[in-house]
């Protein structure tokens, strides 16, 4: 009988190092052929979308699958975690949690490998739930002195200031704009849902780090060509989700500015096989693509976590 | 909160008629552009393999998938019905008997608009449970007088016969051979776990109508290329998923001897489009791939029945 995990349950189980780790764990394992994902397919609704991605990690004897709805209704997420081992569907989870929680974490292990070691200084660009874990996962990966958060609307970003300087206990201040947001800045989150551009070339120096993770869906761009081209290093979660959502990368490729051999699996740089960076100078870029291979990676943890300290419940 | 049903709920709820006439409707709607189905994808495992496939119902308002991992130590299936219109998760629906219904009701379709309306003998290869629900498929499409039954062990050909016997009131006849089982048949059904073609083409006479509903990957096949091409109809359930995993049809394609636009989507027939047969002495075949609009377009009526009934426990 499948374990259903709530929002709840999953809440009071996983936290970022948590997360962290198991993904620092699923890459490395990728990397050795140990794990393999599968791009999300998506069903077109009207309004909105209806989305599955899954993934196997042989290591640990699972396998499973994120799905999806989402619309101006809101978005429900469930994550099942299969055995490969014959005892079928092991765990129902409720996943909008713990999506944030795993996107937030490959940002902060793509940080981990490929910001420089003494960063300091973080800038986020929106100012969302997602905005948060990003932000918390950075700080995790590295040894943050202080942050500083854009969005459009100022008591949005005041919001968010306010509350990630309780919860990280590090000054978290709200900037009138990107330029004063991203300035000086070793670390640069961008986390929106625009359509259009926000990073642009002149905010990329050298040595700074960029995590892309909000865009999603190839009609949206976070970062214009400039500003990836100046990449030295580019990785992504997943080349193949990639290559159909990613218009941050679609765009400069398809004009002949990059190609998809520059672009790197995080888990050949996790698992040691490409430098995340090469020098200090290096500028370099981690696209998120949010990938089942975290879903199903975190969800066995949690289900492992959850049937250990007896939480949630055995259906039907 | 979904609705969690269980085998024992679906056996209560879900009758053949209704399954049949569920896709009926499924079928036309597709056909009308008011359905889409995405092909099955698969995460290979040692052993077995994890698998899924989603389609989308819009005219229903649903949308949903069909998870399962098969491996020696057996199969376990599940659907998730979303609600397309902000309602999020339905119901997560035990799915294995709903399977076999399915699967049977989509030969008993294609039967339906395929075979000679006076076809009165039917013949079953296989003799496992997915040949109980084809036999009873076609027994209700088609007003069948009697049947026959070849399967390798002598004691499971005699036992599936005296059970069909019993549960459809009409002489169902164990055959020693698949000579005797298909002679004369006017309806012929393939259900095996053959890697070799069991149909040949000397099997083959003008009017039969085959349905071949066993294979199920690309390197096992029920009809040899002989027995594939006297076919003067050719309908699929998904030519797309046919295009992946029916290597009945894709050995004549490789070899040249067919092309796939001869190969109908069941849904053009369902629909009026194409024609099931144009004569009594047409061979017309039905190669069932299993697809998920089938899982879907049942698994919401099954879901309607059960809140309409009480039936189901809600979880968590």
């Amino acid at each position: 009988m499948p374990l259903y995990l709530t929002e709840a349950d999953v809440n009071q189980l996983l936290t970022m190092p948590i997360a962290m780790d198991c993904l620092d764990e699923a890459f490395s394992a990728q990397a050795r052929g140990e794990a393999v994902n599968t791009p999300r397919s998506r069903i077109p609704l009207s309004p909105g979308s209806y989305n599955l991605m899954s993934a196997a990690w042989h290591g640990k004897n699972v396998v499973g699958q994120k799905s999806y709805t989402a619309s101006r209704a809101g978005v429900g997420f469930h994550v099942l975690i299969y055995s490969t081992t014959g005892e079928g569907l092991l765990a129902i989870i409720e996943a909008n949690r713990m999506g944030q929680i795993r996107t937030g974490a490959a940002s902060g292990l793509a940080s981990k490998y490929m910001a420089r070691p003494n960063s300091g200084t973080v800038a986020v660009i929106g100012s969302g739930y997602q905005g948060r874990t990003q932000l918390e996962a950075v700080a995790t990966a590295l040894n943050i002195d202080s942050a500083r958060v854009y969005s459009r609307t100022k008591a949005n970003r005041e919001g968010f200031a306010s509350m990630m300087t309780a919860d990280l206990e590090i000054p978290v201040t709200a900037a009138a704009s990107v330029e004063e947001c991203v300035e000086g800045a070793d670390v640069i989150i961008a986390i929106t849902n625009s359509s259009e551009p926000v990073i642009t070339g002149e905010h990329v120096w050298p040595g700074v780090h960029i995590n892309a993770a909000g865009a999603n869906g190839y009609l949206r761009r976070e970062l214009d060509t400039a500003a990836v081209t100046k990449a030295n290093v580019i990785a992504t979660d997943d080349v193949a989700q990639a290559q159909i959502e990613c218009a941050d990368l679609m765009r400069p490729i398809e004009a002949g500015r990059l190609t998809w051999q520059q672009v790197k699996p995080l888990a050949s740089i996790v698992g040691g096989e490409t430098p995340g960076r090469n020098s200090d100078d290096d500028v370099t870029l981690f696209e998120s693509q949010g990938i089942a291979l975290e879903d199903v990676a975190v969800g066995e943890r949690v289900y492992r976590m959850a049937v250990e300290r007896g939480v949630g419940i055995q259906v039907p």
